[in-house]
């Protein structure tokens, strides 16, 4: 097993995350999170959103809606240009992206070029090709009373689609908040919600799903000093995947995007790269959007985007320096910077070295020995206790004491708590790191 | 204005909640949460999440996918039954859900019963109808690669639906969860998350939404034991409802769901009404699912939902108690209690009377006078302390002092606190209590 199966596997075993819709057989491209995997995510969007928006006074959160009026992806491109190449194989019918699978090909694949490297179908092995087509990621779905038997036409008029990216209901927001808010500039807008894009072949476990989760700032800033607030931004995701997430520095890469790979509505684009366990693959996006959105919507919407300066009475429309990240993709860069696998006293184990302030628990109380009344009424009284103070703290009075420190070892749990003999005699407990698997004495009151 | 429409025009004119796609004109049934609206929108869900996951030891949270196998939907019945009674005006061609445009019929209304009420279209005012049609309320799209002009049997292989409910994100997860939890029956799965519902008609602001959160729990029990876990799963509502979400008890009324009226996979359903601005509406439900959803799983995945206790080696597939709320409800229900016109010192005013821990801020600080740059700094000073403590925390020199007390009375701030003159002297504030408009001198040290 190479280290992501390994990491899927241990995900699955233990109730982080499982295959979604798992009962059925699966559904691709989907993944649920189980009560550990919860615990986890779910910490690390409040980080996020307590360093981003609570701990600042210049961001504000917001939470649209996922089903947009259908004008909002006309306005941003998506509805023309959010498309796959499409390659349908002649002989068995099967459906590829083009540019993965032939090599030496990039997204704007025309059909001559894919023709041209003599791909064989992954298949059937056969190399009959029909025309490479552009296949939109957006899912669509009807709005309203639209049955199925409806002509084309009714059906057309009441399309939405699930939004791909959560950015667009920032955009859209921005004047009610000017409007309502009237905050100073430069000020951001906060977002944390699911994005879904119908990905031909989804893959690489939670890196490349149809469903994610995104936290998205829009930075709203006076256009001339777009370089300054654009370096801010930079240093501040670092701090916060360096300080706060923990993530080793040496993983985390600046790939600087050129012009002709980035998106249409990108002035400049920082990708931060990480290395996962199956290579180098982009963890979040910085970009530099200018005016792009809120020109396009103003035409669309016929609504002025100008904000005005109260302090220099300036009018502009403002320009947008935008950090994304996928929440399934850090979620994925903590586990596997945590994942390790060591050796204890001459046996082999597997470590989840989370940061104390990830780990879905921060301790575990256990009884030395399940059979014995005292250690267990003692025991849980310090979980009592603990589980008051802190929240996550979990209780395991299963199989013998090691078992459960390589359980605990496996969900990342940093300290496990042992009530024992002593405790009875001199409220005294076992503190067992998880990350030395180092024993110490320590008073119940100190803990 | 009625008092609902009074509440709209607040939570747009402040912050709270802005109309889906507001820019361009909108889109039915969506809503958007402006910054004032999300801190309290996750204060709620926090609040339930806290009370019912994790301050318990026997129900666990886990977060599953909005798409799901299709398979899911005929198993749970919602493919065949989830569905509205549609009918159309054959005249003018508008299309409305029939119960609701007719007195004295329900959900599964008939043609002949219909016609027999003599409606007339409430947009030409004729009458002549169509038959009537169930309108299944799943929103449907297509999973990988289907093209526009894809025939109906390709796009039908590959239909997926948007979740009307979480409740089967959890009961999909059932036996994974048992499989590596080992959980000790009672136990629940508690999820939070977005669910889908083709309205015909939305309507009634946030509580009729085509898209709205649920917080759901699936408490699996001995199905000899359903009665007592009915019982204490409907006290645990009320004491989360009353004690902390702080809604006044004698507007929280109990309905006994009768046999005709429960939903199919229900054999008793108490549904907690809730006197809303406009009138007594659901507020959640509390409903005996029995063993209906793991037993459909079973037949239709071909694998066992059984239970084994480890305790009495007794093995059964558990019975389910299923309480279930949404979160646009709770919040309504939260700010119309909240929601207070009253007079302070012979001048009207609007007042969210929020509980503290609720409230989008907890305190509000203001120097008296912006223009004095002593005053500005103290202020400043406190502030800073006060975030650092307490993180939701606002700033506010607008204005003059008392437009800032009625701003921040009609966004819930409990209290205010103003930096004057005698703050340089003797370092002591004014504290402004929301409720009772009282001022009272504290020490900063106290604060």
């Amino acid at each position: 097993m190479d280290s992501l199966e390994k990491i899927v596997s241990l995900c699955k075993r233990r109730g982080f995350i499982f295959p979604g819709s798992d009962v059925y057989g699966g559904f691709a491209g989907t993944w649920d999170f189980g009560p550990l995997g919860v615990s986890l995510k779910k910490k690390i969007m409040d980080e996020w959103w307590k360093f981003f928006v609570e701990n600042r006074e210049d961001i504000y959160g917001i939470d649209a809606a996922i089903l947009m009026n259908p004008k909002t992806w006309e306005a941003s491109g998506h509805t023309a240009t959010f498309a796959d190449p499409l390659v349908e194989c002649k002989e068995c019918k099967s459906r590829f992206r083009a540019d993965k699978i032939a090599d030496g090909i990039n997204e704007s694949v025309t059909t001559e070029q894919f023709l041209a490297t003599h791909t064989k179908c992954p298949v059937c092995g056969k190399e009959n090709w029909g025309p490479i087509r552009k296949f939109n990621m957006m899912f669509t779905t009807h709005v309203g009373a639209v049955l199925p038997d409806d002509d084309q036409e009714i059906a057309a008029k009441n399309i939405a689609y699930l939004r791909p990216e959560t950015a667009q209901g920032i955009f859209t927001n921005y004047k009610n908040i000017v409007d309502t808010i009237y905050p100073d500039i430069p000020f951001g807008l906060a977002q944390q919600g699911k994005a879904f894009r119908n990905e031909i072949s989804p893959r690489d476990f939670i890196l490349r799903d149809r469903e994610c989760s995104q936290m998205e700032i829009e930075y709203f800033v006076n256009p001339k000093t777009w370089k300054d607030n654009f370096e801010t931004m930079r240093e501040l995701q670092h701090e916060f995947l360096e300080t706060i997430m923990l993530l080793p520095k040496d993983k985390i890469h600046e790939y600087e995007v050129p012009e002709a790979d980035r998106a249409h509505y990108s002035k400049r684009t920082i990708d931060f790269m990480f290395d996962y366990p199956n290579g180098e693959e982009e963890l979040m996006g910085l970009a530099y959007r200018t005016d792009f959105d809120l020109t396009n919507i103003a035409k669309a919407s016929g609504k002025s985007m100008e904000y005005r300066d109260k302090n220099t009475n300036e009018t502009f429309v403002p320009h947008v320096i935008e950090p994304s990240i996928g929440v399934e993709r850090l979620f994925l860069a903590v586990l596997s910077s945590a994942y390790t696998e060591d050796e204890i006293d001459g046996s082999k184990r597997t470590v989840l070295k989370l940061p104390a302030n990830l780990a879905p628990y921060r301790f575990c109380v256990s009884p030395l020995l399940k059979n014995k009344p005292d250690l267990v009424a003692k025991a849980k009284e310090v979980y009592t206790k603990l589980r008051t103070k802190y929240g996550n703290v979990t209780w395991d009075d299963s199989g013998n004491i090691g078992k459960r420190y390589r359980k605990q070892d496996e969900i990342g749990t940093p300290e496990c708590i042992v009530i024992d003999f002593d405790t009875l005699e001199n409220n005294t407990v076992t503190v067992r790191n998880r990350d030395t698997a180092k024993q110490k004495r320590v008073s119940i009151a100190d803990l």
